[in-house]
């Protein structure tokens, strides 16, 4: 580890009243230069630039508070100080054994030039692929409790960029991205999947290609105590605003110095490769102090889940709507016929795992108050102990550990949370009685406290709360419809992933997901973070289970994009989201689910571009295997890959899963085609992607 | 028990819809006739008489409702029934032994005569002394879930009577009461405690007083998942609208069918004594389910407390401010030297209690997070398990068993529930473990989930769960800055007490309360059950304990009163609110805090006007001694008591606590005599009550 003082006070604070600091104050890392000035009348801003090109125009800084004087300027600078640190370290599970963590800090004081002379503090990071960001209070006199009614940083960009982006709904991240200038940001013709706010409103990571060949990212780091930070597009100056997402009340964020906000994080570089192999977010986030993490394990599930997707189960036991859960009779309910969590199905998934070495099975609808859950913003849905009648919780546990797999937990609490939060207590005290190592948790629906937000300050506590209290009890979590991630894997490792995004399951029961999704979703919602995505679906077109109810829906990608996205969409928790019937008919292309890693020594992202193409690979943890994935959009592509990352010398056996002869994911989507080949880190391989398709490769040396 | 159907069906169903029932609908019970009646348009309406007197004129009923069609009308009549009740029941504790239930009943089935038809039934329970109704959403196709944005119940009054009320403030009762006519009702120049609403908004229980003689009282029986009612009053008309508590959305209460709101009661009579005994609210609560009732013990108790209202010690450990309480090592800060929580002092209190025949030690401040707990709507404050350095939990506990006393367990939330229900779990285990047998709770501040009342729906189910959760663990509770009670003590017989009103403690550090308040508490807020008023203050002139601070500071009643409160203000639980020191001055007068009981077989309120004067005489449970309270206002007053209660033939040792010569609240309050005599059931005694005095008179067999 380095800590290098490079410059330090550049004024003495005695003077600082008196003569304050000249600005522009710089900070530079590579080809990364930060830049942070005060306004004529006090205003802070700061600006970002890449070798010459500008990343951020000059944007103003500053919180503005409900109480009192907020940081708003005039602000004048008491004193100042830069540090550079570079170390490195190891993570428990990731895209790379080691990370290095090499970054040059800015630290500026402010104080209010008015009384009562608050003090503000903006810390900057330069790394060599961007900045990052965060305001900090420290602790004072006048200020000790303190409510932000809004942020006021600006990222104005000096040219009408490409954007990737989604619409600001405070409650769902789970829409498909629309690629649009700048200038075109209008989120009014899409539907909302919650509630939308502004027309301008978009989400972070918002993805960002300027003309001039810059990749830019901008996010946010260890979202912490704080709302999310949502962008408003000024279409015609290209400038993004803060808005962070409201509490109940309509203020943002309820604090207490000595405090700081998440970092704002602007990851930049002319090759979009390098964006999604920054590890710019990470490297802002907090280790983790947990004592322990051996007991933490990447894996790969199956589950009592995509069966309800495609209408051929039910979470629900019995149809009868308008339950109450306090004082129903579960065992004298009506069952449907079609509950998927029963304990015959649990077991036939349970063997399937079993044989082809998958870790966990999850069920989800097991645990009653499913038959009218969601809609409702009622409080008391779930108890997240009490199993449906045909259930059997001891019985399945012992199936299980006979079969050295584990059964994975459900906590679906459609979006009720004061409610899950009083009974978290009792649910993972049951989830240690029985056995489960890992819980998926879920909040579908609007949020009770009734006024919150998924994207607010109290739900981004819950979350993180949650992440700890698992923890505590050495237990996995899997997040579902919580707020994006933002690197917080590093600090709660036994979060192994959330969604936070538009998922496979979309393709089950709506217009879908578009074969250019999965391009993007590395660039935009993974800057944060692994996601359950749920590849896997073998049963493209979804008719075949279903006729009836599944009428012209499929997945949009081939069936060997599938296999790809389990390298491009880098999670170490994967599902193998499909049936075991649908994988026992194609048990040749299941073998690469079943050898794939889900934990990494190296990752090279070897081709890139948003919105069109991935190709990446990656070293499995403490192995010599290494794994490719190839994914398009809906264009056919060649897709050039060189070995040259394997071992020289060594001869690997590489099975090639490829798109079949006229494959395309919207004509012919189950073609593809195995092959096995041996090569070497001479060898290049020339890869020909359907439209909507892809390619996975297992290398593994020979000997 | 007998049930008896006096009439039924007035019209079959079938009929029905071709030709609506007659109205009015009448239900009588004695004195008391209850009309429902339909207005040409179809809005429902009812009306009261006591005898040839009006008590409420017609009034509009109705639910206004967020989700489609209100119960505003137009609404016919389907059917409607009546039944009779008469029966009995014993509660666990209370004022008498058993208490006897009859009433009419009148259920009218409406429904909208346009689509959907959705159907509400209006249940009446008419009484001898008053009425209760509610409305029933009963179980129907068209409606599952709903929201109910206001309720439209009126209560017309005849005329402009003389009215005890309170500003309407959602989170907050803590108000001396004003007395007015109802067109003179301004809240406007009263200083709130949290935040008051309209000028014309008051609280109940709502005590009124006809020009010709009529007592009535209004309020709500059984509160549950709805938020309180409130009451506009109509200056010009002398009509009272309701206004329910919003949530922080505004609506005010979400719903799912079957359901029903609580009663809303009138209680009347032509004598104020009957409004004191009336056991309707009572009545229309549910009987407990809890399965053992024999954990449940009526008691006395001292505390660690006042001692901090006289500003003699704190509830902090130390004086920083700007605590956080995650990552605080409370072991380093400063002791101010103050903490009364220390385990020295709760000894102190232990040996007082155990000398003298108290079952229990409340101890407030023992839990770390009071350097600044209040008024800064944080979440995260006290975590309810880890007590201050010098106060040893263990050794506490040992040493309390050892004295045959038992701690009280204190949790203030600081408002902050959704923190507190996050560690009830935990908060519990740890009273069980350590011998815990009861609990205060304190609810001090702005709620979070922010944006919610006091006495909203949200916070309404919070403490009604706290209830059961704590009756579960067999645990008793005694609920501060909780909604006013509303009977649900005959459900929840172990939440034995709450505050809701402005208690004794207001006496310690404000204008404090006027010397007619407790001659007002039992008409409107003890309506609805026990208060923790927390009498027995003998050192009236606060100076006493710091002059500095309590300059000017009394408590405003003679010390004589402060003894007849404990029979005149009921409660199953009653403090021994001031300090060892005070009472070892006094132990005469002391003796008959330790001599009166807290369950009773009977009562009597022998003489009473609202706003003047009160004498009650109660039997104790299971044993032939009485005790009388009489109190007045600031008038000196002679009550003239006749024992004709007492066992006829029987004689009883008499002792009379009087006020002394020349006693008065305000020149000398200290002043008393205590005499005793011997009597029977045909003497009568006259009590010369001082001004802002009372007197309390023991009465046992003497053999």
């Amino acid at each position: 580890m380095r800590y290098l003082l490079w410059a330090a006070w550049l004024l003495p604070a005695s003077l600082s009243a008196a003569a304050p600091a000249p600005t522009p104050l710089t900070a530079r890392l590579d080809k990364v230069t930060l830049t942070f000035a005060l306004t004529p009348d006090g205003q802070p801003t700061y600006a970002v630039q890449y070798g010459a090109k500008s990343v951020i125009t000059t944007s103003r800084l500053g919180l503005a508070l409900v109480d009192g004087p907020s940081f708003e300027g005039p602000l004048e600078i008491t004193d100042s100080e830069t540090w550079e640190v570079d170390d490195s370290w190891n993570p428990v599970w990731g895209e790379v054994k080691t990370i290095r963590n090499h970054y040059r800090q800015l630290t500026v004081h402010l104080r209010q030039t008015q009384p009562p002379g608050r003090r503000l503090d903006v810390v900057f990071r330069v790394f060599a692929d961007g900045v990052g960001f965060r305001y900090e209070v420290p602790r004072q006199a006048d200020l000790s409790y303190f409510t932000v009614q809004q942020e006021l940083t600006e990222f104005n960009l000096p040219a009408n960029h490409k954007a990737f982006w989604i619409p600001g709904d405070y409650d769902s991240n789970e829409y498909a991205y629309t690629t649009s200038r700048l200038s075109e940001v209008n989120t009014t013709p899409i539907e909302a999947i919650q509630q939308k706010a502004a027309a301008n409103r978009v989400q972070t990571p918002l993805m960002l290609k300027s003309d001039d060949g810059l990749y830019v990212n901008i996010h946010e780091a260890a979202l912490v105590n704080y709302p999310a930070l949502f962008l408003n597009v000024e279409t015609q100056t290209y400038g993004l605003r803060s808005q962070l997402v409201p509490s109940a009340t309509g203020a943002a964020a309820y604090l207490q110095a000595p405090e700081h906000t998440p970092w704002r994080t602007i990851v930049v570089s002319d090759k979009a490769a390098e964006v999604l192999t920054s590890k710019l977010i990470l490297n802002l986030n907090e280790p983790t102090k947990f004592p322990t993490t051996d007991w933490i394990r990447p894996q790969k599930f199956v589950g009592v889940w995509w069966e309800m997707h495609v209408n051929k189960a039910s979470w629900n036991y019995a149809d009868t709507s308008n339950i109450k859960l306090a004082g129903t009779d579960w065992s004298r309910l009506k069952p449907n016929g079609r509950h998927g969590a029963n304990t015959a199905n649990v077991k036939r998934y349970i063997d399937f795992a079993a044989r082809h070495g998958l870790q966990s099975v999850l069920v989800e609808g097991w645990n009653v108050g499913w038959e009218d859950w969601a809609g409702n913003w009622k409080e008391e849905v779930f108890d997240f102990v009490t199993p449906y009648p045909d259930f059997n919780v001891p019985e399945l546990q012992q199936y299980a550990a006979a079969k050295g797999v584990q059964l994975m937990m459900h906590h679906e609490t459609s979006g009720s949370v004061s409610n899950y939060e009083r009974r978290q207590d009792a649910a993972y005290r049951f989830m240690k009685e029985h056995s489960y190592a890992a819980v998926k948790t879920g909040y579908v629906g609007r949020i009770i406290p009734r006024g919150e937000h998924h994207d607010g300050q109290w739900m981004v506590n819950h979350y993180n709360r949650t992440a700890a209290l698992l923890g505590q009890n050495e237990l996995m979590v899997d997040m579902h419809e919580a707020v994006r991630p933002t690197g917080l894997h590093r600090t709660y490792p036994n979060w192994l992933a959330s969604e936070a995004a538009r998922g496979n399951e979309f393709n089950a029961w709506s217009t879908g997901n578009p074969p250019e999704h999965e391009t993007i979703l590395p660039f935009t919602r993974l800057m944060g973070g692994p996601m359950d995505y749920t590849p896997g679906i073998f049963r493209i077109m979804l008719e075949s289970w279903n006729p009836a109810q599944n009428k012209g829906r499929q997945v949009h990608t081939t069936l060997a994009k599938q296999l790809a996205l389990y390298v491009t969409m880098y999670s170490p928790l994967q599902m193998a989201a499909d049936l075991p019937e649908a994988y026992e008919q194609h048990l040749d292309a299941f073998q690469f689910i079943k050898d794939v890693a889900v934990d990494w020594d190296d990752t090279r992202v070897l081709l890139a571009e948003p919105g069109e193409y991935i190709t990446t690979a990656r070293k499995a943890k403490g192995r010599e295997d290494w794994f490719v994935g190839s994914i398009t959009d809906e264009n056919p592509r060649q897709q050039v890959v060189k070995l040259d990352f394997l071992t020289p010398g060594r001869q690997y056996e590489a099975i090639i899963y490829a798109d079949g002869e006229g494959a395309s994911w919207d004509r012919n989507p189950m073609a593809y085609q195995i092959r096995k080949q041996k090569v070497t880190s001479k060898t290049t391989l020339t890869l020909q992607l359907a439209p909507g398709g892809g390619a996975a490769i297992s290398l593994r040396p020979t000997r």
